[in-house]
């Protein structure tokens, strides 16, 4: 049974041009999510499966074919599949647009067809996204992707009678142009002439005309917006409820179902029922009756539960609807079968009626909503997100409707208690592992020739596998060398990838979801000698990073204001990075949350507290020529001062990834000597921890290599 | 003739005392502003008017009488008066409430007088500020004031049928107390249990009220959240056209309405036409075809006018409305009468049509701007600030209105080109050379004891008046010594004044108003010998400070992200200070201005940009015992760096501001020897720039001040 040889992101792009190119997710884990209903999966499995996917022309069946071979077994590693290899390279490289012609003929037909619209429509808006304003989505949301072919991670189809137009970012300009046929036209946000979805509907729509728009997947806010400005030229923005992609995609994947997992006090520290408590504790606080749940990981972190319907993210499609003595559970009904998650949730045991759960089908929150609201008395509220979808929103009245832009559970669910801490801590020593492993392997197997961008990231992906708990990646694995680098979202395909070299710097950015809690990392290395341009860079990105993991700063400090400290030394110079410093990581959930940051960008940050996990990873990158960022997960903790800001208190972090600085990359006359007693901190801590874990784990050889890359930097005098 | 015996902010408390304690700024200015209609003035002419002044009582007029004396010329300076003073001083501290039983009947009365309001009004609103949202208001505006008591600078007052209520924030807790009678409850905002002024409202009003508020008062946001607010809970908020403050305020003063300075271009750069066009080029980019100017600042900056309608800021009562090819000023009209004003204006020379201003009534701006909007195309435009009256804003239709954070104008005018730069650089020397003197003065004469905090603030004041182009202050003086010091906003009064001692630190913050520029600068000193501790804390603030100073970033980075800078050095031993780092600078405009600053709480500041001028002002303060400030005002410039930023260029800042910091309070260890540096580089051009003024000024006592207090510090090693 071979269970890795398809699996790693090296497959992904092969995946998504098995299946046509018109999914957001399409690699192998997304496929799993799809069509297998497995999260352990054969090859045999998988293939059986491609055998009766509906969206395969006969071109790439008879190509899976050939790979799969007599067998049976699928394998294109080795020498012997080198052929293989090319010509899956080449039907990879030959990215062709998808051809909509026909499925914008059906949508206008549909736009138009009473079954689905009261009044025919002159314009369909298809967001990115689903009803949970999710990060990374399910395969049956990728609605814009079905349409257009664009499947970059963001954009806006909007359809009208005779035109179609796409808005994206600058990432995706090339991308957008490449996946989608002339009957669309790229809009470039960013760019100075190119109009707003606004301006562009009011300047080609008929007088009078109706916008349609699916209610679930619009945000409220955004609803507003676009309906404030149709309204000002006379036109309307209509919501409709069947969703007219839906409508035409024949072949559209059902949306996950996959079974749950049940989290107890020795993961979560907290009850589910201790949690809908402080969260109800905060409702009277608010005076507000109800609480609607619309975010994926919220409803997980309340319950104490999680899922695999969204790769890369530990949550399952579910609302919850909390009231003063209720609680609603809209999820699809067969995952409430499983006898330990009944267990979980105690759904067969005697209880306190305010803790009793009623699971309701996932599809009818809008109704159950509407009824409760018809309940209600003039002051009574209900308290939504106000990023939730425009169909909830609207369905609780005005007068009635209580929103934030966050949540009680977002900001509970930052602050990670004891328990939670613990489990990161672990997971994290887990993960630094891995890490030893890779890159003693890395160093041994580079100067050989054999290791590409997509095999390090394969191989990082087998050493976190073999670890206690393992479950996922938290995201694609950033693996890039040279000139790929400086791309910051980079993920490695085949027609990109790059052999490792001694010649180029090496950028590693990666995570896992361990059950005790999610991990990511960033380490950049050089496997031969670094030019001292290449050590510069690198020693003002860790001085921006140290000064960020070794600040002090009073309670109640918001993370925007540290933003800063990680640029001043290469603002000094003339250098800069284009992103921000830090994200909130989950706990063994998604690996960007909210309401906490660092970034120059970010404004609505709430102020850090002591619990909240962040990321600190300043970068430099330097276009086609290399890229550097140097990434810690760490943890907010008390910190002690001489004057403690009149007793209100500071912080300062902890890091929780515990995995060596290359210190070859470090320009150790740039530092101060207070940066260099830092690295020789953290160094003695990862020898230390990471250390001792690696001996019990029996892994010599990587401990060898932990003790060597941990020697003591000096400073000379 | 003495001008100045009455002058200073030594007699602002007792001109308070004397006019009833009921204005916002019954200091002698105000008091000149509102009664004298001059700037230049005689006692005796104040005498006159004084007498006639029906708020006075008999005692304070028999009081003043005395003071007076007989030759008719008021002093109370000196031995002979010290017998006056302290009965002045007496009758300061017995602050005792405004009675305000009658007016608050008054108010009611008027509230369902069918002459005022066309349906009864159940409560009624009294925003602080006037129809220009200014920091500073006239004492014509102080109706908030007028009808509680309560002069503190920020509050807001609701009066309902029964009950009487003012909203303040902790600065004016105790102020507020003392000065409103029992008909009042006091608000305190920002503690817990205090109900916001919409939920108190829907608290006390009988059902289906009509609540109502001058809409030239009040900002269009502000408006809007009433509104809605009150609306939800089955009331309304009306617009009240007639201020209802105004229809009881028997005696209320004038407008001010004082003459007008013209500038030419050698200070402002760029004539006035040049920038209408320059506007006009903003409001074809934005599509838009008519621009209404309703803060004052701007009016003036736009038209290259000054004014002394209100205290501190050069400004004048006027509004604007730009067209693509009409100018109209709405002033009141007998200040177009000065022949150099028309002259400037180019009021009755033959000239294009698009420059021809149209001077309309100050008072008609409203009836005009809905002239305009009734012959507006569907798509044509009306731009406003969205900080713009609610009377105004809403005169525009829904559907015309363009509304932004920042105006153009406000933009244009933060960004200072080479002649005002060079203008606010000589307004900076000459007010190095006041301080020079101030402070070589004060060394000579605070161990004699005899100086105080008052006649330190007016010895500033009389130097500064001696140098050439000077106007008035830029703002109240903030003279505090000791625990003084450590009230941020602290401004001395008769029962506060301290004096000044060899044991305690000493804060001085002032600036001025020249026609090159306008000042504002903070030094904290001692005159005997310091403590460890207070010269630790300076030495923070001062490395916060060169942090600020020093900054190097790249361009269109927003002031907000530098303010951490400024605190790091206190971070670390855990203090911190509860204000902004910096606030923009006019050129012989208000020393407060949009839209850029450094401050942890300023989220929506403009990038800066070369030319912009803000000041840097980290402080420390130790409650009840001291407080340290150190200010400068900086000017962005392009900064020179090793990498450039891959030719986005950079930025840094060039202190305007040439005073000595006293090395005395450094505790040079401390520092680094890049902050050594740049203390000793500061103070090497202190000497070499305002050593040679005053020289030339022949002022050789300071200078020899001067030098002393430049001289270099080193580092031990």
């Amino acid at each position: 049974m071979q269970t890795t040889s398809v699996h790693g992101p090296q497959y992904e792009h092969l995946w998504s041009r098995i299946l046509g190119g018109s999914f957001l997710y399409c690699n192998i884990l997304a496929f799993k999510a799809m069509h297998c209903g497995i999260r352990k999966f054969t090859v045999a499995k998988v293939w059986k499966t491609i055998n009766v996917c509906p969206l395969l022309s006969q071109a790439t069946l008879s190509l899976l074919r050939e790979i799969k071979g007599p067998t049976g077994i699928c394998s294109i590693k080795g020498k012997r599949n080198q052929n293989l290899r090319g010509k899956l390279q080449k039907a990879g490289r030959n990215m062709s647009p998808k051809i909509t012609t026909e499925l914008l003929r059906q949508l206008r037909q549909v736009m138009k067809t009473s079954k689905y619209v009261t009044e025919p429509i002159q314009a369909y808006i298809v967001p990115s996204g689903d009803a949970h304003q999710s990060e990374n989505i399910a395969p049956c949301d990728c609605r814009r992707a079905f349409i257009s072919g664009f499947d970059g991670s963001a954009g806006t189809a909007i359809i009208t009678e005779q035109k179609a137009a796409m808005w994206t970012d600058g990432r995706y300009f090339l991308q957008a142009a490449q996946q989608m046929d002339s009957n669309w036209t790229l809009m470039k946000m960013g760019l100075k002439d190119t109009p707003t979805q606004e301006d562009w509907l009011v300047s080609v729509l008929p007088e009078g005309s109706k916008v349609g728009v699916d209610p679930f997947i619009i945000p409220a806010d955004q609803w507003k917006r676009m309906s404030k400005a149709l309204k000002s030229a006379g036109h309307v923005l209509v919501p409709v409820k069947e969703n007219l992609i839906d409508a035409i995609w024949v072949d559209r994947p059902q949306r996950p179902c996959k079974p749950l997992m049940t989290l107890d006090l020795s993961y979560t520290g907290i009850g589910w029922k201790e949690k809908i408590a402080a969260l109800r504790a905060k409702m009277v606080e608010r005076k507000v009756l109800w609480f609607v749940v619309t975010a994926l990981d919220e409803v997980a972190w309340l319950l104490n539960l999680r899922g695999s319907d969204v790769e890369y993210n530990p949550v399952f499609f579910a609302y919850a609807v909390i009231g003063t003595d209720t609680i609603r559970l809209f999820i699809s009904g067969d995952r409430m079968a499983d006898p330990s998650t009944r267990e979980h949730l105690l759904l067969d045991s005697a209880l306190e009626a305010e803790f009793k759960i009623q699971v309701v089908p996932y599809e009818s929150v809008l109704t159950e909503l509407q009824a409760i609201c018809v309940g209600l008395s003039p002051k009574e509220k209900v308290w939504l997100s106000d990023k939730a979808s425009y169909a909830l929103t609207e369905a609780v009245p005005k007068a009635h409707r209580y929103l934030t832009p966050y949540t009680p559970i977002c900001i509970a669910k930052a602050v990670k208690n004891t328990v939670e801490a613990e489990g990161m801590r672990r997971a994290h020593i887990k993960d630094a592992v891995a890490l030893c492993e890779l890159f003693n392997w890395l160093e041994k197997e580079v100067m050989k020739g054999s290791v590409t961008e997509i095999s390090a990231a394969d191989k990082a992906e087998e050493f976190r596998s073999q670890q206690n708990g393992f479950v996922d990646l938290s995201f694609a694995t950033i693996s890039s060398t040279g000139p790929n680098g400086a791309i910051i979202h980079y993920k490695p395909v085949p027609e990109t990838n790059r052999a490792l070299s001694g010649n180029e710097i090496y950028l590693l950015d990666s995570g896992a979801q361990y059950k005790d809690g999610t991990t990511d990392v960033t380490r950049t290395m050089h496997f031969g000698t670094p030019s001292a341009y290449e050590k510069e860079c690198f020693t003002y990105v860790l001085k921006g990073h140290i000064a960020v993991s070794a600040a002090i700063f009073p309670n109640g400090t918001k993370g925007h204001l540290l933003d800063s400290f990680a640029r001043s030394a290469l603002w000094d110079c003339g250098l800069d990075y284009l992103h921000g410093t830090g994200h909130g990581v989950g706990c063994f959930l998604n690996v960007h949350e909210g309401p906490c940051g660092i970034s120059y960008k970010t404004f609505a940050d709430e102020p850090l507290e002591a619990g909240m996990i962040i990321s600190d990873e300043p970068g430099y990158y330097e276009d086609e020529s290399f890229g550097i960022r140097i990434e810690n997960v760490v943890l907010v903790v008390p910190a002690k001062t001489k004057y403690n800001f009149c007793n209100r208190g500071s912080l300062t972090f902890e890091p929780l990834t515990l995995v060596p600085i290359q210190t070859k990359m470090i320009s150790v006359p740039l530092l101060t000597q207070k940066e260099c007693d830092w690295v020789n901190d953290y160094h003695r801590k990862c020898r230390e921890v990471i250390g001792a874990e690696l001996k019990s784990q029996g892994r010599h050889e990587a401990l060898q290599w932990l003790i060597r890359e941990t020697e003591p930097i000096t400073k000379m005098h």
